[in-house]
């Protein structure tokens, strides 16, 4: 049920009284118009209008609000950019929205200890901006860069393209400010690399989705900006093929490789004769279709590339290739690989499966779940994209659309998943969609510890409730 | 006190009955003689004989023997190789120490997967020497490697020479067992790089220097193997010439340096001249000496540095300087840093400080430190050796031996730390040692949530009591 009435319950109005007195007028949207905008994120899944969406502008306040949200029992849905895939940020009944959009800028650069401080709610690609700007780089990179807050990429763990040379966003978080259900103020933002006094709390909040306090300022670690890179195709027989070009190119090149992204051929075909791309970078069918990526170490990484290529050539691992000459053409390259965003549209329902397993059992993994999907009437179209260094694949199946289908496509994938050691998702979170699903990869031990963590942080249950625990509805 | 009698007291006396039920003649050490090896660690601090030792073999017996102690509600020290310098591994009273020296040896190495399985009482150096037979690199690194264990590094989340390049132990664990204090098994060892599947529960395994639970089998990431290197000596003017270093060697040299280890001059010239070392690699007085390795990307190393040291002269950075030619000469060079090992015996009486604060603070911090000690009468002598790149330094602060002048020293240095948003141990750990000072670097709502998962996690306080809290004595 949605409460977008103007009059809710007495006892959250009054409560959002109390919100209101805090925040003032520029902080609290209570108009229905206003309030629907902050349902839903980008996975599909449809939220409720929240009763309130407060905007407050200030660690100070954030934890004023939690401590009346606490107080009145009230659920709190933390909201960066609102672009996550598993309906982290949907909202569900009777529950306010906190968004971190007034919390946003660039606090501090710091070139000496390579360290940017900004407020959770500033853009992703705005801190990349100001990095660049400062001739170093923040290298966590995902497609919606423009709209993902660095608030939303820490509560979420995000991964992307560049995970296999800098880590996902955890290792790239040094110092973090977070507020507790009860209002309590956690902050640690000083640039000290190595810490072992104490428990490193900040791990609690890098990737629990919001489930135990409200992130809202950071220190980043920056890396070196190297611009140069070069940028290959190869077309390969399968998989175990695209394991050896891997194996070869951590001997030659090890953390200088900045993207191992790997196509099967479903995917490949799809996204070459049926969407807007309508090109293929490589004729002929091939079993495999991989991107490297290589920085540049000096000027001769196209030539180091050119001899990598050679070698594995005359070993007969790969079956046609392509070096990018030019910025066009590595964006040409590049471009296969990001219609996954096309994809999304031209390839009607479908589930967006992000598996992760170890990287040397992808292929294996992808071979049966392909078998388990042709044994299902319901699965009608099945593409495989991902991170073939880090052993992350998306992979996409088309159904009618009916929520049966939905049920037993993901029964069958995640309970494929059970003998794979695997996880339920390796970058997109669990949000409220995979939570029904995450017992399928975490022992029952694993999941009372969880609990047990919620329970002791944030007792009343208020933050993201439904929320990784499906329970947990106040 | 110290109960080395035969009969402990009756209660304790049936704990260990049923211990040495579930662990057999093999599992257990109750004689007194046997016992007090395992009494203390090697900070200096001297620790009661245990009650009994237990040698658990296999993950399920350190599961069972917890139960118990639970039920009894026995303090347990968990034990590596006892080589900690915090009194992480001291035994309180009336505790029995849990060994993990036979659960010792490497599962499997996965070539293709880059990982290693190992036993959490493996020796770090064969661990080390494992991942080498396959042409891998297992990353951490430390004096003690012949004797620390993986679980103790774990546990503490040991750091050393190479953290620049590869983090401190916590990036490079990439799956961990870990047994509760109530005997359950938190399991975790699959090899999937990329994990959102909820909580992290790794991250608080390590680091917490086992007071969370005992960690009993890990996987690791393992690295290429990059055997070539590059090493050279630099005196400089000060530590901001160092600093001016460290910025031109990351733009040149990126993910690539080794080593950025720094050395003031009280400690070159009591090395140097006082030492059994007896020898300077370099003549003269300077104000700051740096030791820089650098990784081989290809045959060229050695001239892409002397280009970088070249450049640096050049421009006046540095006043002096020498490049390894040899193996042996690299020894040589390297000798002096790891001549703080020697230090320790020639120095006299000394605390050992392991400060961490922003890599660009460290030279202010230490003249800031020099300042305060100087106003000391209790404090005869100072040497600083460090991580320069990665704002760690080892104070080393001579006094009479007295219990008095400790204190005045450690609490004008931690005093002095409170203004540096730093760390009251960077590397080392807290253990029983510095337990008092935490709230030096930590604030009361950090201590309070550390409190809050400690209570929920172990609410007897049965795990290594008296660690980094120092009212959980039993």
């Amino acid at each position: 049920m949605d409460r977008t009435g103007i009059q809710p319950d007495s006892a959250l109005a009054g409560a959002v009284t109390e919100l209101a007195e805090v925040l003032g007028p520029k902080g609290i949207f209570t108009q229905a118009g206003d309030r629907a905008r902050y349902a839903s994120d980008q996975s599909g899944l449809v939220g409720d209008t929240p009763v309130a969406v407060l905007r407050p502008a200030s660690t100070e306040e954030v934890s004023r609000v939690l401590a009346i949200c606490s107080r009145h029992r009230i659920g709190v849905v933390p909201q960066g950019g609102r672009t996550g895939l598993s309906g982290g940020a949907c909202s569900p009944q009777d529950a306010v929205v906190l968004s971190t959009e007034r919390m946003s800028g660039v606090v501090e650069v710091d070139r000496e200890a390579m360290t940017l401080t900004a407020w959770a709610g500033t853009p992703l690609e705005a801190v990349q901006e100001a990095a660049r700007a400062a001739d170093l780089d923040y290298p966590v990179d995902i497609g919606a860069r423009g709209t993902a807050t660095i608030g939303g990429t820490i509560a979420t763990n995000a991964g992307g393209i560049r995970v296999l040379q800098h880590g996902m966003t955890r290792p790239n978080v040094l110092g973090l400010e977070a507020v507790l259900a009860d209002g309590s103020v956690v902050s640690r933002l000083g640039k000290t690399v190595k810490d072992n006094s104490g428990f490193d709390l900040k791990q609690l909040f890098i990737g629990s989705e919001g489930t135990l306090g409200v992130v809202t300022k950071a220190v980043l670690q920056l890396r070196r900006h190297v611009p140069q890179s070069a940028l290959a195709l190869f077309a390969l027989p399968d998989h175990a093929s695209a394991l050896v070009c891997l194996t070869a190119a951590r001997q030659r090149f090890g953390s200088r490789i900045r993207a191992f992204e790997g196509m099967w051929p479903d995917y490949w075909n799809f996204v070459c004769h049926q969407t807007a791309l309508a090109t293929a970078p490589l004729a002929g069918q091939h079993g495999f279709y991989l991107l490297v990526e290589i920085e540049a170490a000096s000027t001769q990484t196209e030539e180091e590339l050119e001899a990598f290529f050679a070698d594995l050539f005359e070993r007969g691992v790969f079956e046609d290739g392509v070096l990018a000459k030019s910025l066009a053409e590595m964006r040409a390259l590049w471009s296969v690989r990001e219609a996954v965003g096309e994809v999304d549209d031209d390839f009607g329902h479908h589930i967006n499966f992000d598996i992760g397993v170890s990287p040397s059992a992808l292929g294996n993994f992808c071979d049966a779940a392909d078998s388990v999907l042709a044994e299902l009437p319901e699965a009608v179209g099945v593409l495989k994209v991902g991170h073939v260094g880090d052993g992350n694949v998306h992979l996409l199946v088309a159904h009618d659309g009916s929520a049966a289908a939905e049920e037993r496509i993901e029964a069958a994938i995640y309970g494929l998943l059970r003998d794979w050691q695997g996880a339920v998702t390796a970058e997109h979170g669990v949000g409220r969609i995979k939570a029904r699903w995450l017992g399928h990869c975490r022992t029952p031990e694993e999941l009372a510890l969880m609990r047990g963590l919620k329970t002791q942080m944030d007792p009343l249950g208020i933050l993201n409730p439904s929320v990784l625990f499906r329970d947990t509805e106040i």
